[in-house]
């Protein structure tokens, strides 16, 4: 079968080859053999390959964080799922192949008449953007959230998730381009980064005092967020698509209380207890299977052509995440 | 009488005029007529004057934050402290001027034998350093903390009230001079900033996973303290000596969970009971008067030696605060 590999880490277009791996065959016990249909290439699956990313697989490794699948086959014992049903792979589990097996316990059933391409993208950038909303600042509906990077993957879940629970959002964007499909799409506020983004926000807001602004970018633009939410709010950054560390003036940390922290999805995965984890992607999983969530898909590529593929994901100015889908 | 005065704000050097201001008189119901014996040039001074600072004062103004000074007189009405008493001065009293008039509550009578020198510096870097030890981290004796500008005011208190808590602190310098004095002072470690800080500090502390780092730099050496504390630390920033907004890592932020604060003495003068400020105050007058707690002094000068004061307090490499004393 077609696979995904990396032999050593380095420019993602040079190390990411697709080769061909044993087929895994017979489920032994406990697990199920699952043909993937679709996994997206996430900006954290690109840091993984050229080793910079806070978790690293062990080498040669397949890459690839999330994705949906139709289970082939289960071993006797399995119960829980059976040859045909529409799963989510675990998080982590090293999608970007054909086949794999997995143990049978960490897959659930998905709604049949769910979006597979839709479902593919939902455990890593929909939980990312409703705990961001949920867990950094306890916020009460009526209020207003900054992010900025408002046309990624996680901005576009945030938009929708933030106005579910009656929070106002002001996005953040680079391009005017972006600012009437954001507002289709549920946006508050766009606004356009720039020196007086400050100005901008409290102008077109009626100056709410903001707690909470969302960074996926770093650089000057974490400091523009900082000067942009309310005395004693908190910036969260989860990104760092300038390349550069995060920056915040001392005027903002020391005279306005601001503070500037991280969020990381493997924490949470590592602390959440399961209930916490089932709530989660249950109710995500719901709001796919209605069509309340989505983000868009700019491309699907079959694993042979992983290069185009990387090439396209890594392009600045993307409107929707790029598929890798075998079949 | 003579005092500090300026008209506009500016370079320190340019706009802090000594000038003639009439003399307080009599004191009027509830207020003492104070004679200052002394006064530091603290960084928030002249960043004051640059009006670079969260506080600005109304101008014309009497910059000076703190000092100590004897009374001379008391309105018929006041008891609490009565003339010949050394008392401090209330903080932001704008107290570069011969004499002036306070309302006598916010007065108390110091002990008469505590060095005048090392009492006219007690308002401002002392509580900043207690607190920052105390409200940001929750420490427990045998910790470590990390500081840099360690041969700075808040950091040769820090070393101290750090000691007599059960504290270890790990100070980074910038010359090699300074590990001798800082050793001396009660410094468990003492290193030389670079880019290899977090290896060094492994080295130095057995590998302690240290919780809490404190910087008055910003720029890189932000950056460098957030990552050599322990995952899930804190930074916390009360300065700007580097002239740079604080940097941090995503790496930092995001994989190992670091967090930026700012501190400031101004919001817990705000917020504080005055029971805990009564607290405070008592035990770092206490300190001082029992000569366990001492900071340096490089040089004294009258006020109408103001702008040679200045310029001797914004040189980089001194040892020791500067003191404005009239007498």
């Amino acid at each position: 079968m077609k696979a995904v590999q990396i032999q050593s880490f380095g420019q993602p277009l040079e190390v990411a080859q697709c080769v061909e791996l044993p087929d895994p065959g017979t489920p032994s016990a406990g697990q199920a053999v699952v043909a993937l249909e679709a996994s997206p290439i996430n900006p954290s699956d690109v840091l993984t390959l050229s080793a910079q990313y806070g978790l690293l697989p062990k080498l040669p490794a397949v890459p690839g964080n999330e994705g949906v699948g139709r289970v082939l086959a289960v071993a006797d014992d399995v119960k829980n799922v059976r040859a045909g049903d529409i799963v989510l792979l675990p998080a982590g589990a090293g999608t970007w192949r054909e086949k794999l097996a997995v143990p049978a316990a960490r897959l659930f059933p998905m709604p049949p008449d769910a979006d597979r391409q839709q479902l593919a993208m939902l455990t890593v950038n929909p939980p990312t953007a409703l705990l961001l909303l949920r867990d950094v600042v306890e916020l009460q509906p009526g209020e207003w959230v900054i992010q900025n990077a408002a046309n990624s993957g996680v901005g576009s879940y945030l938009i929708t998730l933030a106005r579910l629970r009656g929070l106002k959002t002001v996005n953040v964007v680079r391009r005017d381009s972006l600012i009437e499909p954001l507002k289709k799409q549920g946006a508050d506020v766009v606004v356009v980064d720039g020196p007086d983004l400050s100005k901008q926000i409290a102008a077109a807001t009626g100056k709410a005092a903001i707690r909470l602004a969302i960074d996926a970018i770093g650089g000057e633009a974490t400091a523009r967020l900082a000067h942009s939410v309310a005395p004693g709010g908190t910036v969260v950054n989860y990104g760092a698509l300038s390349g550069e560390p995060c920056r915040v003036t001392q005027q903002d940390l020391i005279f306005r209380n601001v503070t500037l922290r991280g969020f990381w999805l493997a924490h949470w995965f590592n602390q959440a207890t399961p209930a916490d984890q089932m709530a989660v992607f249950g109710q995500l999983i719901k709001l796919v299977a209605e069509g309340k969530l989505h983000a868009p898909v700019e491309a699907t590529y079959p694993l042979s052509r992983i290069k185009d593929a990387l090439a396209h994901a890594m392009k600045a100015g993307r409107d929707g995440k790029v598929l890798l889908t075998p079949g």
